[in-house]
Formats: structure tokens, sequence, C-alpha cells
């Protein structure tokens, strides 16, 4: 048992997940679920995502020693000012948004005195949502990266990572800025080119795709409110993604309209000679 | 049983698939794999892809029914040659290959009174490779696209379709123009940008690759000769496919730069509804 309350705000397919995750490890003896909507919370409920739940934010972190702040990102600094008025010092604060620095910044300020906060972000996740696809197992095998800053309590950073590794989470510590630079390019500018591919098809081309097409841009059905707050929260990062990789595919596109077999080749050899290692590293790392 | 013998040029993921299916469904009395070294033609008899195989492409194409080039593209017109010369007139040739236009005038040339020619597009397959990965039902559910030139015999045609819906495809017939200008966008195009993004990432950004990032490049690990091969023969519609995409992700990136959330929004929303509707279409035509 690592916490006597956790509450959850925003229980959603990760909030959820996280949920089920701690009460089928028994990681916590009382896990509360704060949403909008009853119906949601309490399909989250009978899912086994959490103890019990309420549409009442202050009530529901009231006493709890861990608050998840599980809401999309352009929420995240508004239900955190609202638990902030709520909750007591010793409080561990975290949230599970894909952007860390501006997050951090603003929640760093807004816990100052108040609790103790850290930020984390599971890369764990679907372009399916809700607690309705909530699985107590989503987080083993993932990656949950923690950031820490000149405010962040070092015991607070340990009890959530602890967390994390407790529902099957590999753990990693870097820089706000750190995260954000490397998610740009690992997660929010796939996000951003699988979107633009399907923009681009027509309907007589969409007749002719199959798996590659389905894969390649799998991600592009994700909630566009979530990952419209994403880009614009990491958007330094993200442009600057936007512009590698247009320098890429400009200079794919020089070597294919020179007909350059040798060049074309090599660009092509070396992707695919990196994507080979790194599913390598990948299942060795998570064999099944 | 619609053919007596079918010779099966180049015994890869692909044509060790169709091998296999043909043999499974009693679709051929005989089919004969060709290829370049007896160890891998040994593994593909074992696997059940063909019944005898030889590596002398004269002996292997003779009093065959059908004969189906399943080389990489770059190979296609070579055998096509080799195959010419050993074939009796009433023969039908057809091939795998993922273009068509350059592939359909050059091979229409090269059978022209020596045999009847069928242009084939079956859109599946994977990142694997070769006929050790080859699997019987790997057509189910499929399409094959199936290109008609002012050179293509009619009951050919049908033939060919017959035998692509006996194994499982559904089939579809447009020129060969079409066919390259639907399947660049469709397939070529995702697959030069799956690999553009592995190439900007750098090894700590890996690090931080989770599923989303596996999907989205997972077309990036396919063999480099055969898609090098693809690109140059489909280039003029696949540079058409990398301009609208870089029109697009610039777009794109004026509205993060601007924080035009309303613009972005509506960029993301639209391609998470057109995903999720070609999804349920799919899902609709191949239910499982």
């Amino acid at each position: 048992m690592l916490f006597q309350k956790v509450a959850i705000v925003g229980v959603g397919l990760i909030g959820g997940s996280l949920g089920a995750a701690l009460r089928s490890r028994k990681l916590a003896a009382e896990v509360h679920g704060i949403g909008y909507r009853t119906t949601t919370l309490e399909q989250a409920k009978r899912r086994g995502c959490i103890d019990d739940f309420t549409i009442d934010l202050g009530e529901g972190v009231r006493n709890a020693e861990l608050v998840v702040i599980a809401t999309p990102v352009s929420l995240i600094e508004k239900k955190a000012r609202e638990t902030a008025e709520n909750i007591s010092p010793n409080c561990i604060v975290t949230d599970v948004g894909s952007t860390k620095k501006i997050i951090t910044e603003r929640l760093d300020a807004v816990f100052s005195g108040k609790a103790r906060f850290v930020g984390s972000h599971p890369m764990a996740g679907s372009e399916k949502r809700g607690a309705v696809n909530a699985a107590a197992d989503l987080f083993e095998g993932a990656l949950c990266i923690l950031t820490r800053t000149p405010n962040t309590d070092e015991n607070a950073l340990k009890a959530v990572e602890e967390m994390w590794r407790e529902v099957g989470a590999a753990t990693t510590v870097m820089t706000p800025g750190e995260h954000d630079r490397r998610v740009a390019l690992a997660s929010h500018l796939p996000h951003v080119v699988a979107a633009s591919l399907v923009n681009i098809e027509n309907d007589s081309s969409l007749e002719c795709a199959a798996t590659g097409f389905a894969d390649a841009t799998r991600i592009a059905a994700s909630d566009p409110k979530l990952w419209c707050g994403i880009c614009l929260d990491n958007a330094e990062e993200i442009l600057a993604g936007i512009d590698s990789l247009s320098e890429e595919l400009d200079s794919i596109r020089t070597l294919i309209k020179k007909g350059d077999e040798r060049g074309l080749f090599e660009k092509l050899r070396r992707a695919s000679d990196r994507r080979r290692a790194w599913e390598q590293e990948r299942t060795r790392q998570n064999p099944e």
C-alpha cells in the first residue's frame, strides 16, 4: 500500500487506467474519481477504475495523499488551481500531461507552499478515449517520464516514481525542457504528420489505402481537442520538428527528382536499419 | 481448379503467400517457384508455398498457364523479358508490383504477341520479408487493383481477377495512371514519410518513443531496395504527394506559430473524423 487516499481529477483513458491499476494492485486504500458527468463516473466505477466519485473537486481531493490531475493539458492549470485550495500542504500532486515545460512552470507556482508537485508523463494510451477503454495493464512496459525542477521535492518525486513503477512502467527523470524537446520528436510530431497525411487524401486514394496507411495514420484519430492543446503548449519544439521533417522530405524529394538511386537507397536503408534496431531494443526491454 | 500449372517468379512474401493460397484452396494443379537461391526455395516448399522449384526461369515457366512475376519492381521488366522467351502465346502473365504505369507500358510491349499480360497490385504485405513470413491468408480482406490498358485481353483480365478473388481479395480495375496516382497518396507517400520521421529522430528522442511512434513508423522498416525502386518508378506522383504534404505541414506550422487554436482544432478535427470514418468503412467491409 503506497497511499491512503488517491484522488484522480479527470477519469478518462489515462486517469481511469491508473485508478484501475492502483486498485487491482492494492496500492491505495481508496481511489476517488472527480469528473464532470455522473454517468461517466458511474461507468468508471463499474469498470473498477475508482472506488467512489464526486463532481465536486474540492470535496474529492480533500484529505488525499496524492492527487493526479489527468485532464487534457488545456485544463490542467485550471484544475490545479482548484485543487490547491482544498488540500493539505503535505499532499503530493502530479499530472499526466503530454507537455511539461509550461505545465511545470505554472503548477510549481500554483502549488508553491500548498503542496508538493511533480510532473509526470506516462507514455501510454491510444487513440481511444474515456474510462470505457481504461485498462489496469495500460502502463505495463510503458515509459513514464518524470520531471525535476528547482522546486521539486525529492521525496515527492521518489513517491510518484515508485507509484508508476508499481503499476508497471519504467521511469526516467529529466527537466521539463528536455522532456518537451524529446517528446516533440517522438510523439507530438508523428501526430501532426499523421493528421496531415489523412488531410491530403481524397476519396479515391482512401479507397486504395491498406494496412500501411492504417498503421501510419492510426494516431490521427486521436481526440483533436487534446492534441490541439498539446501542439499549442509545446509549440516551439513542435515547430522545430516540423522544420526538420520538411528538410528531410525536401532532401528525399530532390533525390527522387534527380533519380538518384544510390542517395535514395541510403536514406531508406538508414531509416529501415534504425527502425529495426529500435524495435529490437524495445522487444528486449519488454519481452512478451 | 483455375489453372493447371502456375509459375511464380520470385517466391518472397507476396509470391510465397500467393503460392500457399493457391495450393491450400486447390486453385492450381501445380505451383512452381522460380528464384535465385535453392535454400530459400526449399524453405518455401517446406512451408507449403510451392509444389516444386527451379532456379532456371526458362524451365520454370514452360507450359505454365499463368506466370506471376513477384519480384521487387526494379527486377520485373528483366524477369518479364526472360519469361517472354519461354512461354506459349496463350499463357497469362501478371505481376504484383506496387507501381503500374511504367510496368504495364513495358510489359505490354514485352508480351505483345507472346502472351496475355495483366497488371496486378495486391495491397497486402508487411514490413516483413521472404517466404518465411508467407501466409495463405495474406490476401483475405485485402484489395487487389488490376489494370486495364488498350492492350489488355479481357478474358485474361477476368481470369486474373477471379484468381485474386478466390484467394480472398476484393478486386477493382483501373488504368495504370489512376492506380499510380491513388496509391502514391495511400501507400507510397506514407512510406516516405515514415522513413523521414525515423531519420530525424535522435538517440534521446528514440528513448522516449512509444506505441504512437511504433505504429506511425512501422513501414519505415520495409525493404529499402524494394521501396527505392517504387519511389523512382512512381516518381512524378510521389513528388506531387510530397508537395501536398509539405503544404499541409506548412499550414499547420502557421496555425501553431500564430497560436490559432480554432484553425488548428479544425485541422485536427477533420483528420480525426476522416480517419474514424475510414476505419468504420473498412471494418464494415471486413468484419472480423
